[in-house]
């Protein structure tokens, strides 16, 4: 039957190489108790999520504080025609790069597609992860 | 100079506008403490965002208990070439539409990219919207 679809689970790595395969996603947190989502351009840097933000954007203030903020990083591909494509997310605790050298590394390799000053670079160490894909089914190559 | 971009807030009605030209958005919300968020697809109705979900799905679990959901459902268009596109969000309270013949309706609406019975029709009363546009910048076209 044609327009079967299959969906499976992601490990890590896959979901890791799919988030490392685009160049935008959505940070997703907590703002004054309700749920806020932006999209943002990432790089993956050894293993964490590396984005940029600009002066008084909510996710710096939340991540210039003492408290850990944790925060989901999520990035998908959907062809809305044939109903296929990925999703990956990962959770974990946003840090806010002090090091100005280290900050200077990450802000050559990010081009966020906002434009302004995008002062601030976070960090995000992945602690969940998870992903699915769907495909078109195809006959199994088994010999 | 080539390669400017211009960015503006669009209103309300121009949000829901953008919303409502893509089939595919974000769901977020918080699960177990943490923030989380799943692409699903939506149509708009009467002002009101309607997406479905299936069985055990947490957004389900959430928006059938008696305690009010707050969620962000968000969508965007960006094109990380040229750095130009929109994000549109919307913050409100969301519930499981009980009602059978009314779900039913939505549900012959929707076209879930995601393969398996969605079963449940969720309603988001649309309370924050807010969105913003990038574009490239072009001549004031002023006589």
């Amino acid at each position: 039957m044609g327009g079967q679809r299959q969906i499976r689970q992601l490990t890590r790595q896959q979901a890791m190489r799919k988030l490392a395969s685009v160049p935008v996603g959505h940070i997703v947190f907590t703002e004054r108790a309700l749920p806020a989502v932006r999209p943002v351009n990432h790089i993956l840097d050894n293993g964490q999520v590396i984005i940029s933000s600009h002066d008084g954007a909510a996710i710096v203030d939340l991540t210039s504080s003492d408290h850990a903020t944790v925060v989901a990083y999520q990035a998908d591909q959907i062809d809305p025609a044939t109903h296929t494509g990925w999703a990956a997310t990962i959770t974990g605790l946003a840090h806010l790069i002090n090091d100005p050298q280290q900050a200077a590394r990450h802000r050559r390799a990010l081009h966020p597609w906002i434009t302004g000053a995008m002062n601030h670079i976070i960090r995000i160490d992945p602690q969940i992860i998870t992903g699915y894909e769907q495909t078109a089914d195809t006959p199994a190559a088994t010999p």
